[in-house]
């Protein structure tokens, strides 16, 4: 049964600054997509924040089981009411991957309980090394012990999230900082995998290792079966009760 | 420098029902306030939710190190904007220990990102003995391997929290469920406890071990150093800006 | 591609004890097999210790993506240099999932870095409850909230492990007593699996869900890509030097 | 009650290399000790490896609440009795500090069942810069955001450990590497904790940052009371046979 992905996107840069149309004339969200299509057992659509409930309809909630989430200038933007859905849903088991400024995320704090600040410099076409911390992981599978984007924004700890149940990748940057680029945790059944590289100005989504970890962030993240869209917050009798 | 120490209480079954009255005659809060106060090291006041601002005002916010919080009926009532300065505030450094119902307080929730459900049973009198999973933890110093509550109510797994950073209490109770009663967190600077025994029909609160686990969990929790209530959230320069 | 699953066996006390032979005529690893071998993703064989090597040669260990581990009389006779050998091998990636008084084995403790004590107590015919306290969980995929063995042997907390990454099962006992009964470690590109029940004088080996918690825990550690068995202990140079 | 603590060393570089003795004429061990003694709390000795019993008396080891240990050129030397003591001692709550290249040190290995092994250049004046990524800890109490020693030896990823439960340092190094320079773990009850700077041909155990991590951490490491040296090893009887 394939994997039902939903690659959702705030797509304004590429509307707005002719050279991140540029880079991604489809959008961040088409490139990523694109890539995720070659593969049978992902079935996969996107949804981007402008269209009506941000293309996040209870059906389409209902019937992702990964989320990809890349947002940035307008996290405010996104209604408070949708987010309560994707968290309800995320608790059910879909899993959620969080790419670079989505850090900041409405959905992505109300998980992590933290403020997921961090340190930040502008744009400088700096070198980005993201080094594998834990070989044999799934999402780093067919990854070698270390990558090189050659020009990134620099992110910086002290990353505010939670300890990560699993750090796969640390980055290093030009000017000397280090941030946790590859880390995982567990919310209710849903799978979360935090991936931080992908700054709009540069054509970080068109590199092949960020793609094969994005792909298999996916696959790790997928619930182990569908869980249908019923509730599980409810309070349940204790085990005697149900005999 | 003494740690100190608020004790928050709901505070309204007492009021209520006449059992509970009889059990705490000044309330849950001077149950546990009252231990505390023995101690040089802490300097303990107590906070209820009916009073003015639930009790907490800027002025106790900030000069709070560790708050323990007890809730069951009034989950809903508490302010929103008392649970995001009490948020602020435990990122910055400050401890909270919370107790038994308070599972489902907003605070809480805020903070593992998840549901905090769990399984529970009316109360039975039912037998719950607490199991050290962690002996050499701060937590549990002068604590046997195992204590019993002759009477308390069940909570059962599945508890949806984020896997603790540490587990140093299991229960098992009468009825054959169990239970992780003792966590541990991290969330920005500050350290948070979760204990689970202290139903208001029983009389929890007065047992020398729960009176002690309280005790040291309010010492571990205490920031490194009480941190000055300024703005962590902001957006930092990266550290070549600083120079 | 098959997942290649050695499961091995110490293999005495069928030998020696009609009533363990009543329960498990072909041996407590033939009743492992025998239900995994209905897989067609899972490619079995057994090894016993009283073979030449324990069953252990170099041909058998590199050619295992995942073992299974029962020992209780004679973890003493497993030779040093073979515990050398899955050691190493489990760092390169072999998964292993050791089962109840595995516990105690020479290659666990290596693992582990701890004691693996634990409480018990003589077999009683004992009720044991398992409770699931990681649902989503591949681990747990098929398995109910929680499952009832109607007898077997008490292990209680405190169990001397390291913090696990993920507690997935949690035992209650008819004495009352808890044990983490469903754990997960990494140890270099190695995943590891505690499961807790399996006594020699019960048939908890025809168990269905006991059964379905080996067959999901071995899918679960097998490696992402069964790793040559090249030596991953060397020095390696600076990614600079690579260049 | 003071904290004892041992500084181990294996004082062989300073007696070969006139470099390494002309930074550190009494040894890296006095250079760590000397900073150690100026506190009260602090109940300080050395002891070194060319020692009778590499100075690792039954007495010293049950004296010891806080051991940091320091090895490199000979930790083959390192007799296996000793290390089986100090093991023991470690899983009854004495705790260990272990700096730079005692990653490769048999009580280490076994402590985490891994292989410790790293990434490294050969020395070359490099800059490493640590940076806090669990602000709030008490192993950072007193460090800023970060800290910069000027001349370092690299260790690289991927550092083969079992995922820290607390990651509190991460290091880049001028060639764009990256390092989980301190780490915590749980063993028994014993804490113990992974600090990386420290090679012998620069004058890293002058630097007040690291001298202060190092105060900082041997204070964390202590056990919450000095456990007696009796054998925490056996079975025990469940709790309803000791009744």
């Amino acid at each position: 049964m394939a994997v039902r992905v939903t690659v959702w996107h705030e797509y304004r840069h590429e509307k707005r600054n002719p050279k991140v149309a540029g880079i991604y004339p489809q959008g961040i969200h088409e490139a990523i997509a694109s890539h995720l299509r070659k593969f049978p057992d992902l079935e996969v659509r996107t949804a981007t924040q402008d269209e009506p409930e941000h293309g996040l309809t209870d059906e389409v909630i209902n019937n992702t089981d990964v989320m990809t989430w890349w947002g940035h200038m307008a996290h405010s933007d996104v209604k408070d009411l949708i987010v309560e859905k994707l968290h309800h849903r995320i608790l059910q088991g879909m899993g959620l991957v969080v790419l670079h400024s989505g850090h900041f995320s409405k959905i992505f704090q109300r998980l992590m309980g933290t403020s997921c600040n961090l340190k930040w410099r502008e744009e400088e076409n700096e070198r980005e090394i993201l080094w594998v911390t834990r070989p044999g992981h799934p999402i780093v599978q067919g990854v070698n012990d270390h990558f090189i984007l050659p020009r990134e924004e620099m992110y910086g700890e002290f990353f505010d999230i939670p300890e990560p149940e699993c750090t796969f990748l640390i980055s290093s940057f030009g000017g000397g900082e280090v941030f946790r680029s590859g880390c995982t945790w567990t919310r209710g059944l849903g799978r979360i995998v935090y991936f931080r590289p992908g700054h709009e100005m540069f054509p970080t989504y068109h590199d092949p290792n960020v793609l094969k970890v994005i792909e298999n962030a996916v696959r790790w993240a997928a619930p182990i079966q569908a869980p249908a869209p019923q509730d599980f917050g409810k309070h349940l009798l204790g085990w005697m009760d149900q005999k």
